[in-house]
C-alpha cells in the first residue's frame, strides 16, 4: 500500500514538475512570479550547509515545484544552474530585487544561511521588498528565543516568519529530510504542500508536521539535537567497553554493530557506527583509530542542557553527553593526567561470560535511549506549558522517525506509544516500554557496575540507570537536603503528608532549632 | 603565636571600639559623619537574609567599628537599635540622606538585599547622593555578570563598586563569614581592614582576600555554591545507601556521620549530618524521615552549572548534583513511577562486609568530593583566563576553610596544595590528593558498582568516578564521534599525531567518503 501512494505521488509530482516547467518558460520571458518558493544560501559557509541549501532546491525541484536560487555571491548561483541544477524547475537571480520579483504571491522564502546576525540581517534586507502575508522561513539551526523574536518582529510588520529544524545532512536534504517547522501558523498552508511533499516518508507519512507557535520548531530540532548527542555518546561508550573492557578489535566490534541493526537499536547511527569500524587504511588498520579524540560542542546540545537547568527538569543524559565532549576536548591535560592517575582497583580485566556481556551492552545502549529519549519528552512537555506551545507529541515522534539523524525502529514504538496515547505521561509508562525496560534492567546493571570496576567511563549509561533509579523511587534522600539547608540556613522545610502530627503539620513551612543551643541562631559551631 | 595575634588583635578592637564610641556620642550631636561603614537591609525579605544583616552589623560593631544602619521600612531601624544593637557603637538613620550624612568619606555602604531588581534600585537611590571615591558593596548573592555592569557602570558615575560572596549563613555572618570581595580594586584599601577584621579565621588567618576584577568575588561565590549543591548530594547518596542499601536505622547512621567526622571528612556539612540524624520527633522517630524530599534550585548551582557549560568545561558532580534537586522536585511522578518501574536485577539485597563498605563509603564520598573540588578549580582557572581575572587560587582556598558552608579540614589541604604550587594544573597532580584518589579508588569502584546492582541512585558517586576515569584516559571514544559526525555531515575529523601519515596528515581537516559510494553525497540510506 505504502509503496503505491509512495509511486503516485512520484508520477503527481512528474507531471506537476512538467506543467510548472511549461509555465516557467512561458513566463520567464514576461517576467512574471513563476516561482513556488525561493531560497537563499548556496554560498560555502561550510560544505555542509552549502550542499543542504542546493540540495533541498533540488529536491523541491524533483517535488514539481519551481524555486527560485539566490545567494549574496552571485557566481554561486550562476555556477549552480549552469550544473546540477541544470534541466530542472530552477531559476536563479542576480539581486535580492530579482530574487523577490521572480516569487509568486504570497512570497515564500527559505533562508539557509548561518544562524545568529546573518539571519537578521537577510530578514531587514528582505522586509522593504516584501508584500504584506508574504513569508519567511528560516532552516538554519537558529536558537529558539531568536525564532520567538523574530515571528513578533515581522507580524508586527505585517509579514509571517517560520523557524524550521531541517534535519538529516546532506542527503536528507537532497531525498527527504525531517522537516520540525514552527512560527507563524497563518503561513502553514501556504508551506504545507512544498515541506510535506520535500520531507522524508515514513510508511508512507511525511516527517514534517507544523510543531507550534513562535520558536518551537526549533526548540523540536534543538531537542532532537541533544537526544543525537545522546545517542552518540551512548554508541561511543559501547563501543569503548568493547575495544578496552573485551579487548575487541575494530571488525569484531563492527559485527556487533552490524547485529544489533538487526534488533532493538536498528537505527541509522548503528549502521554508520558498523561502516566506520569496518572502515580501514591502507595498512589495514581501521581509521576510526587514528582520529583524534576531541570532540566539539557548545551548539544545540548545550542548548539543550542550559534549557533543561533553566526548567528545572532532570535531562541529565543529553547534559552528561556534552560534558563528555568537553572532556574530550581537554586532550591535553587528559595525556598529562594518563601518565599521573593509574587505574587501581580489586578487579583488573574482565572475567565472566563474554557472550552475556555483549547481550547485556545491547541491553544497556537500549535502555539508557529509552531514558534518553523520555527524558526529551518530559523536557518538551515542560516546554510546552513554560511557553503556552501547544507540542504534539505523536507528530514529534512522526517526524523524528524518518530522515533525521536519529531515525531508528525505536521512533516507530514511540510514534506508536504516543497514537495509542497522545496524553501518556512518561514514556516508560507505555507498556512497549515499560516492558522493554524491565527486561533490560539486569544486563544494564552488570554493565554499568563493571565499567566502574574495570575504569572505563560511562557517564551516560551510568547518569541513565541513576536516573532511572530515582525516577521510581517514592522517597529519595533531599529529605536530607531540605534539613542541612534549615539546619544552616532557616531555610525551612515540609512535612511528608502521610508523616504530618500536631507539632509538624502538612503544607506548613518549619523551622526546627536542630541543634537545641537556643536563640535565634542555628548553626553549629564547626571550625576547620 | 597564633592565639596571642588573635588576643592582640581583640584588644585592639576594644580599645578601637572605644575610642569611636566617644567619637561618635561628641560628634552625633554636631551631626558630624561618625560611623566607618553603612549597611542597608534588615527588612525581613526572608527570615535568612534578615538575621544576617543585622549580624553583620553587629560583628562589625564588636571589632570596633561603628556601623550606620538602614532599611526601607524605617521601624526595623528603631527596633534593631532599641535591641540587639542597644549599647554597641551602632547608630541608625531614618531616611537616606540621613544615613548618607552619617558615614565617613570615602563613604562605604553595603546592601544585603535581595539580588536583583532591588540592588539596582538602592544605587540609583544612593548615586546622586554620593561623592566621587565612594565605595558601595553589593553583599548579596548576585550573578557576576550583574555585578560585572554594575562596577563599570559606577566607575563611569566615579564610583567604586565591590560585589562580595558572603557565605555562612546567619551565624557566620555573626562571629565570622567567609567573604569574597571583587570588584573595583580601589575600594579595596579602604574597606580591608573591616572585611578581614570581621571574616572568620582559620588557624589566625582571615577568611578573606581581594578576589579580582569586576564580578569575579560573586563568580567565586557562585563556584563555592556550587560545591556546596556537589557535598550536600554526596552526603545524601550516601545516607540513602546506609538507609536502604544496608538497612540502617538513623541512629547507626549518625554514628557513622560522627565517626566521618573525626578523619579525612572532618567538616561543617558532615557534623550537621550527625546532629541531623540524631534529632528526633517526641515520637522516638528521626524528624528527616518525616520531612519532604523535594528540594528546590534554580540559583547558584544552576548559574554554576549554565556558566560550565557556557566555558565548555567538564563540571559533572555540580550539574548532576543540580538535575538531582529537578528529580526531587518533581514528587508527584515520582510517586506514579514507584508503583510502575519496579526494581529488576542479579542481586536484590547487599551482600558481603557491611565494616567493609562502609569503609568504601568514606572514601567514595572523599574520592568524589576531591573530584568535585578539583572540577570547581578547573572552571574557575577557566573563568580566570576567558573573563581575564587574575584569580588567586591560594586565597580562594583560604576563604573556604572557614566561616562558610563548606568549611572543612579538606579545605585546609587544598589551600596547603596551592601554597606549595600556587601554579598547580590540577588538584588531582598535587601529592596529597594524587596518593588520596590512588587509596580511595577500590572502595569507590565497589561503591559505585553495588549501588547500581542494588538500584539505589549515586548520581554524583556515578558521575566523579566516570569524570575520573575518563580524565585519566589518553584516548577517549570520542574518536568514533568525530567519525560519525564526519560520516553524516561532513564535519570533518583530525587525526592523532602519532598516527599521521601521508594520506591522513596531523593538522589538517579531514573529510572520508566513508560509504565508498562515490559523489558529493557520503551519508548512508538507513530506512526506518
Amino acid at each position: 500500500m505504502s509503496g503505491a501512494v509512495a509511486r503516485l505521488a512520484q508520477v503527481g509530482g512528474a507531471l506537476r514538475a512538467a506543467a510548472s516547467s511549461l509555465i516557467k518558460s512561458e513566463k520567464d520571458a514576461d517576467n512574471v512570479p513563476s516561482a513556488d518558493i525561493g531560497l537563499i544560501g548556496l554560498a560555502v559557509i561550510r560544505a555542509y550547509t552549502a550542499r543542504r541549501g542546493q540540495n533541498l532546491i533540488l529536491n523541491m525541484a524533483d517535488h514539481g515545484f519551481t524555486v527560485c536560487a539566490f545567494n549574496r555571491t552571485v557566481s554561486k548561483v550562476d555556477a549552480f544552474l549552469a550544473n546540477e541544477a541544470k534541466g530542472k524547475s530552477i531559476v536563479g537571480a542576480h539581486s535580492v530585487e530579482e530574487f523577490v520579483s521572480k516569487l509568486k504571491s504570497p512570497r515564500r522564502i527559505m533562508l539557509l544561511v548561518q544562524a545568529g546576525k546573518p539571519v537578521d540581517d537577510w530578514i531587514e534586507t528582505l522586509i522593504p521588498l516584501l508584500s504584506p502575508g508574504d513569508i519567511i522561513i528560516d532552516g538554519g539551526n537558529s536558537h529558539f528565543p531568536d525564532t520567538n523574536r523574530r515571528v513578533k518582529y515581522l507580524a508586527s510588520k505585517g509579514l509571517r516568519f517560520v523557524g524550521s529544524g531541517v534535519s538529516g545532512g546532506e542527503e536528507g536534504a537532497r531525498h527527504g529530510p525531517s522537516l520540525m517547522p514552527g512560527g507563524n501558523e497563518e503561513a502553514w498552508p501556504y508551506i504545507k504542500d512544498i515541506f510535506q511533499a520535500i520531507a522524508a516518508k515514513s510508511e508512507g507519512e511525511a516527517c514534517c508536521e507544523w510543531v507550534g507557535d513562535e520558536g518551537a520548531g526549533h526548540y523540536v530540532k534543538m531537542v532532537h539535537n541533544g537526544i543525537e548527542y545522546g545517542d552518540m555518546q551512548l554508541i561511543c561508550e559501547a563501543y569503548d567497553l568493547m575495544k578496552r573492557g573485551l579487548g575487541m578489535s575494530n571488525k569484531e566490534i563492527g559485527d556487533v554493530f552490524a547485529k544489533w541493526n538487526t534488533g532493538v537499536l536498528d537505527s541509522f547511527l548503528i549502521e554508520i557506527t558498523r561502516d566506520i569500524m569496518y572502515y580501514n587504511d591502507d595498512d589495514g588498520e581501521a581509521l576510526v583509530e587514528k582520529i583524534l579524540d576531541k570532540a566539539g560542542q557548545k551548539g544545540t546540545g548545550k542548548w539543550t542542557s542550559v534549557n533543561a537547568l533553566d526548567l528545572g527538569m532532570p535531562v541529565t543524559l543529553i547534559a552528561e553527553a556534552v560534558l563528555a565532549r568537553c572532556l574530550s576536548a581537554i586532550k591535553d591535560e587528559r595525556v598529562k593526567a594518563s601518565t599521573r592517575l593509574e587505574f587501581v582497583g580489586r578487579a583488573t580485566t574482565f572475567e565472566g561470560n563474554k557472550e552475556q556481556f555483549l547481550e547485556d551492552l545491547e541491553q544497556a545502549l537500549y535502555a539508557s535511549k529509552i531514558i534518553s529519549y523520555a527524558q526529551g519528552f518530559m523536557l518538551m512537555q515542560e516546554a510546552a506549558k513554560e511557553y503556552n506551545w501547544k507540542l504534539n507529541k505523536p507528530s514529534i515522534a512522526l517526524m523524528w522517525r524518518g530522515g533525521c539523524i536519529i531515525r531508528s525502529v525505536f521512533l516507530k514504538e514511540i510514534s506508536a506509544a504516543y497514537n495509542r496515547n497522545p496524553d501518556l505521561e512518561n514514556l516508560l509508562f507505555d507498556d512497549f516500554f515499560n516492558k522493554a525496560i524491565h527486561k533490560a534492567q539486569p544486563g544494564w546493571r552488570d554493565v554499568v557496575a563493571k565499567a566502574a570496576l574495570l575504569g572505563i567511563p560511562t557517564p551516560a549509561f551510568s547518569t541513565a540507570l541513576a536516573w532511572f533509579d530515582g525516577y521510581r523511587t517514592k522517597d529519595l534522600p533531599a529529605n536530607l537536603l531540605q534539613a542541612q539547608r534549615d539546619y544552616f540556613g532557616a531555610h525551612t522545610f515540609r512535612i511528608k503528608p502521610e508523616k504530618a502530627n500536631e507539632k509538624y503539620p502538612a503544607d506548613k513551612d518549619i523551622h526546627v532549632n536542630w541543634t537545641g543551643r537556643g536563640g535565634n541562631v542555628s548553626a553549629s559551631t564547626y571550625n576547620a
